[in-house]
């Protein structure tokens, strides 16, 4: 149960949006360029990243919601996301979505964490400026999403199937949309 | 010296918001209406949990930055920011304010870390279910600038005066100018 009355049963951040649109607009205008807007990373890149990161800050619902954005839009679906999770090292990923997600885990654990040998690394590897500063951006502002979502105990569907349907809206539409 | 090439050298977040507008657009509304909107909370009190949360995070930049701005509202301005950073329970601010900015240091650490009875005790001492949303969100989204600031190593002035200045600024014309 949510440690505030949300004044709706809307499961995950989505009660919580509803709860306060004047933050929640803003919110998701920023998910949805970070994610979903023009870039050089793919989608289902930037959604494993996110999914990343929350795994790391143990973020149910936004781990298995990202998780499933994530398999929803990349070619190895669930067993990529699940890979990655377990042993980034082996993982069948580009070295420089490796080298990137390296990055997103110190940025997690701390922003001061992030060396100039881990940006060298990412850029030898052929990541650039942007998506450099995208995946720090990413990776921080699921630092707030985790929190938010779990400083107000928002609620966690269970049923796999919630999330199935969450990735199917969000990979049609998007974050902007009701 | 930051970790990606930024082509400007405006110090602090505001060279990462002119780097990527895309992103600092929302992020700068995002900010706006939780320091600076219509709400219960004073302004001071707001950016004084934005400073508290950045100081438990190491952050220079945000610490300062924020430090200077919750003193610049409050009526006993720097003194004030200073005890409530070295011993909150001490510090002569409410017991409301108190309770907040206890819940802003749980979510600061891990969301889960908030517990029914921190929220119990927001609420005894007169917290409204909108402030506790806000204070988790401050706190969270907090958690976010100080990993942008420091995951990009944005460049931190050392003269106190560079801090006075962006205090008037904002004091004055708020997060959303240039």
């Amino acid at each position: 149960m949510p440690h505030i009355d949300l004044h709706n049963d809307t499961p995950g951040i989505r009660g919580l949006l509803e709860f306060r649109p004047e933050t929640g607009r803003p919110l998701m205008e920023l998910v949805e360029v970070l994610l979903r807007g023009p870039s050089t990373l793919a989608r289902g890149e930037r959604e494993l990243i996110a999914s990343y990161v929350s795994t790391g800050n143990q973020c149910d619902f936004c781990a298995r919601s990202h998780g499933a954005f994530a398999a929803a839009q990349l070619p190895d679906g669930t067993a990529l996301v699940d890979q990655v999770r377990e042993d980034l090292d082996s993982a069948p990923v580009s070295a420089k979505l490796k080298a990137l997600l390296r990055i997103a885990d110190a940025v997690r654990r701390d922003g001061r964490a992030v060396t100039p040998r881990d940006v060298t690394e990412a850029r030898a590897a052929g990541a650039s400026e942007l998506e450099i500063h995208d995946t720090v951006l990413i990776a921080a502002a699921f630092c707030m999403l985790n929190r938010y979502v779990d400083g107000l105990a928002a609620v966690t569907p269970d049923d796999p199937e919630a999330y199935a349907k969450m990735a199917e809206r969000i990979v049609a539409r998007g974050y902007l949309t009701d």
